[in-house]
């Protein structure tokens, strides 16, 4: 998508030297636009760790080029060893998401296919650029199928302001192009389509504030950011048409699990009769697990919830909010049940939140259940 | 409550002179505790609309002291139309809670009892006195009734810590003293059972991680800082036994204006089995509206969700969170359906959140509706 009118993805091999991969650093986010260089399996899994890069697509696409960079790395004599350490670096940096795990094991598998070790590298660098080019292209079906949805609201409502609310971001910036929850509204709006999104900070890290209605300025999307508190009121004011958030791991079964707080604006949702959506790329359904109360849920640092990160004097800063004596506890995500989402928008269509619908679209994963 | 060992009130005329009210400025806690005095109408009109004084009950007992900060500015010869317009600025400074008209129709009321000037002087600071004792009064009560219910799931728990999740601050800097949710767990506390607080953040304004935290760790009660997401996560993982939360305006029939994102917390609640009770003294009980949706919604600054202020190097700051371009909204509360509370707790004891519940403990009010 668009950054100051040029044209970026979140991830890719340097153009012409294509032993360093470059990363939009999201810490520094809204207030400074960096590029970073990752050089080396290190770089890439603190860069995963410590958020400089995030979301379910994006540290997929992260850890395969992970991969890749370790078998630059890996000593000759004990090649495959050396990747499946990688391996396992990368699926621990984040416990949550699935994306880490699926792309890790589709590069040990690609490397497997081929003998020599110039070979290895090689398909690892392929296969980082195919998961990529692949995150983008389901981004863009999901847009796709999406937009149908905001259209038909927007004839519903007779041309005005169709108001979507989303927490979290599963935009560009959670994805390698377009993002996943976004997708739509971007295709809405390129069609002339009014849209209006509300965008839920999102703490403790804030995401919402700090990434998709930077992500959505950009893009010259109206958007209104508020508190997490916010949603709903809002929706019982009639001020919600449509609820769209991304996914870190959807169960076959599938339950959502998503950014902390998701549940309470699917609750908000039913109880209002908004619809849910949640947008995701296959890539993230975890397969092997039918509830929702079976996803490890990451606890991070008290210090993302003590104290929080902005511009002051143009300096980027921190500010403690809490008494310095008080205890704080940053669970990552929580679980919501299939029951109050209204539909799943996958790259193969939109479905209903049950193993019968999912398997509908992905009859292929039938005999795993 | 206790402030730094020694106990304070909220708001008290100054010792030995009472022409000057003296508060504690909630803006800068829990960074630093600041007494300020007021010494005019404008002075309090100004500490209840940017926040030096925030709360239910604090804003009618400073309503009160305001009405007697005017009647000591009052032209003689226009006595009744200065206080008039005095009331009616008070009432406009914050619209959602009833607190602040009902004491100062008080007001007017035990003014119109007396004929000359100096006596309708003494009348006013009486009568603000008589407001702020019985807040404190009230939430003493409060507290005992909340207490029996603690006891209870103590002892089911067979003595394990009660979780007790809230939402904003109603405790004693929102009250006179004690407070309203927080009552039954200071005196809880003072039995000796064991209690853990959750305290939600409450974003934008943060009264949760700036005050709740801050008076709870000043009393010496084990607490934990959330971000407003978590609560949900933690009602599904089984670690919430009990919400009390307070109230800004209740209905007649039972519906809670209360801090935005209460409504959240009440669904969650509800998902899960977790009783929720709404902790208020009857002044904030609005006789005259019978249903939530009826309730003005304040909407405050942008500046509050766009900003957050904190501690950094020794200096209280405010940093921006969001791109500098993006709008924000502020809605200051939402309303949750009596259907969702599992109890009102007043100082005459709970009920259920129901007309009929309601007038059950307060026979007198049976005419009105």
């Amino acid at each position: 998508m668009n950054v100051n009118g040029r044209r970026y993805r979140t991830i890719w091999a340097r153009p012409g030297h294509d032993k360093v991969i470059q990363v939009i650093d999201q810490r520094q986010l809204p207030h400074k636009f960096v590029v970073e260089d990752l050089k080396s399996l290190d770089d890439v899994a603190r860069a995963i760790k410590e958020m400089h890069v995030r979301g379910a697509g994006l540290i997929g696409a992260a850890a395969g080029f992970g991969m890749y960079l370790a078998a630059l790395e890996a000593p000759k004599h004990r090649f495959d060893d050396f990747m499946l350490m990688a391996a396992e670096k990368l699926k621990g940096t984040r416990p949550t998401a699935v994306n880490l795990a699926v792309s890790v094991e589709r590069q040990l598998k690609a490397m497997a296919a081929v003998s020599s070790t110039g070979g290895k590298i090689s398909a690892a660098l392929e296969t980082a650029k195919e998961i990529a080019d692949e995150d983008s292209d389901y981004c863009m079906r999901i847009g796709e199928h999406g937009l149908k949805m905001i259209r038909d609201i927007s004839k519903k409502k007779k041309g005005k302001v169709v108001n979507i609310l989303t927490h979290c971001n599963a935009g560009w910036l959670a994805f390698v192009d377009y993002g996943s929850a976004t997708a739509p509204i971007y295709l809405a709006f390129g069609k002339g389509i009014k849209v209006h999104v509300w965008v839920d900070e999102t703490r403790p890290w804030n995401q919402g504030s700090r990434l998709t209605a930077w992500e959505l300025g950009q893009q010259g999307i109206p958007h209104t950011v508020i508190a997490d508190n916010t949603g709903g009121h809002l929706m019982q004011s009639g001020l919600v048409d449509l609820v769209i958030v991304g996914s870190d791991r959807t169960t076959r079964t599938g339950d959502v699990a998503n950014k902390i707080g998701t549940y309470l604006k699917a609750l908000a949702a039913k109880d209002n009769n908004v619809p849910f959506y949640v947008a995701l790329p296959s890539s993230s359904i975890d397969w092997n697990t039918r509830s929702g109360s079976d996803i490890p849920i990451e606890q991070r640092g008290e210090e993302e919830v003590k104290f929080a990160q902005g511009l002051s004097d143009g300096k980027i800063r921190k500010i403690l909010l809490t008494p310095s004596s008080s205890r704080a506890a940053n669970y990552g995500f929580d679980v919501t049940p299939a029951r109050l989402v209204t539909g799943l928008i996958t790259e193969r269509g939109i479905c209903q939140a049950s193993e019968k619908g999912i398997l509908k679209l992905f009859p292929e994963r039938g005999g795993n259940g």
